[in-house]
């Protein structure tokens, strides 16, 4: 039997859910390696709905982050508050704004984030069962809210983000994009796919490393 | 200098735009390859929203095909109307409902589907210079129309779409997922992807099966 593995969305879109590039190379790694994949995502709305063509927001549109993130499901996702932890060796997150607007607020508050509630539980509950987990590009950002301080990840090398990163007391990695950061005390694989990826064979390098880090450690 | 590919989009999501497994998987193969990749989207309204949770038409809502499609290009996307033959070696078309939808009408009236006319035209003229054509899921339903009588495709082997395929005058050739059908004369690749698809690995098999056949005949 496959490896169980829960990925959670945060929309479809980089600017305001999953960035779709990471989301896909994930989930065809994970099939390609036999992985039973089921995909997550809270039933809540967007913090706000960006045009992918300019930009800018979309005033007064409104958006769900389960009904959009279905979109890179084909349909096939279950809330996060039913994500049970018994029922996955494993759970990924890839990036896309969503990561800091949806599933957390570090778009605005930055260091203060809070991360969103069924979110936090549901990592926390894997994490506690021994169970590895994998954050890419932005989502590393919740590291220090979703781990003990001194947890190691990284999100490339960007100077302000990594400032605050330090500051929530998750331990920085500089890290290059076909590459991965590990810290084995805590199952925390990480990589910073689009943070630094010019083109989408460079976010595959190290969105494949992590998924094959990630099933490794299961 | 890398071949030059146009990819065409029709959305962000199967059932009412670019089935985005198809779509990434190809962009993916695409870059690997080294090829320079332009996405392109007719600037129109989608013919409805598809709520991917429930699978219903999201009543009162309306999307446009360029600014969903964007999504799919991380905003790196230009009006389909701006694309001219001489600056491509190839065009590519994903599947997803919004081939049948946007892209042309099949949807509604199957054999006697119209084609929008700037798609037509682009076609037209890369097939005009000699270019190579891929088409994948259900976007061959457009072969009728869009080359001379009697040019081969495949959808895989749904009778009720092939019976439709070839009342369009296209000839169709049953292909299983991991396969592609190609045309030699006209130069068009067709492979079933998610219209067979039961896994995403399944439908990367012939899709980058299709991507390298389109490159080979550049």
């Amino acid at each position: 039997m496959g490896k169980r593995v829960a990925v959670v969305l945060s929309g479809c879109g980089v600017y305001d859910g999953s960035e779709i590039y990471e989301s896909v190379i994930t989930l065809l790694r994970l099939d390609q390696a036999g992985a039973e994949v089921q995909c997550f995502a809270p039933d809540i709305e967007q913090l706000h709905v960006i045009n992918h063509v300019t930009g800018e927001v979309a005033e007064g549109e409104t958006r769900n982050v389960l009904v959009e993130a279905a979109r890179l499901a084909r349909g096939e996702i279950r809330e996060l508050a039913e994500a049970n932890a018994d029922d996955f060796d494993a759970v990924i997150l890839p990036g896309g704004f969503g990561a800091a607007k949806n599933l957390s607020n570090f778009a605005v508050p930055g260091a203060q984030l809070n991360v969103q509630k069924e979110l936090r539980d549901f990592i926390g509950a894997m994490h506690n069962s021994g169970k590895p987990v994998g954050l890419m590009c932005i989502a590393p950002v919740m590291s220090g809210v979703l781990f003990d301080a001194g947890v190691k990840c990284t999100i490339g090398d960007n100077p302000e983000i990594v400032a605050a990163i330090e500051a929530t007391g998750a331990e920085h990695r500089t890290c290059g994009v076909g590459d991965i950061c590990i810290d084995e005390k805590n199952k925390l694989v990480t990589t910073p796919a689009y943070m630094l990826a010019g083109r989408i064979s460079e976010a595959a390098t190290g969105i494949n490393k992590l998924v094959d880090a990630v099933l490794g450690m299961t």
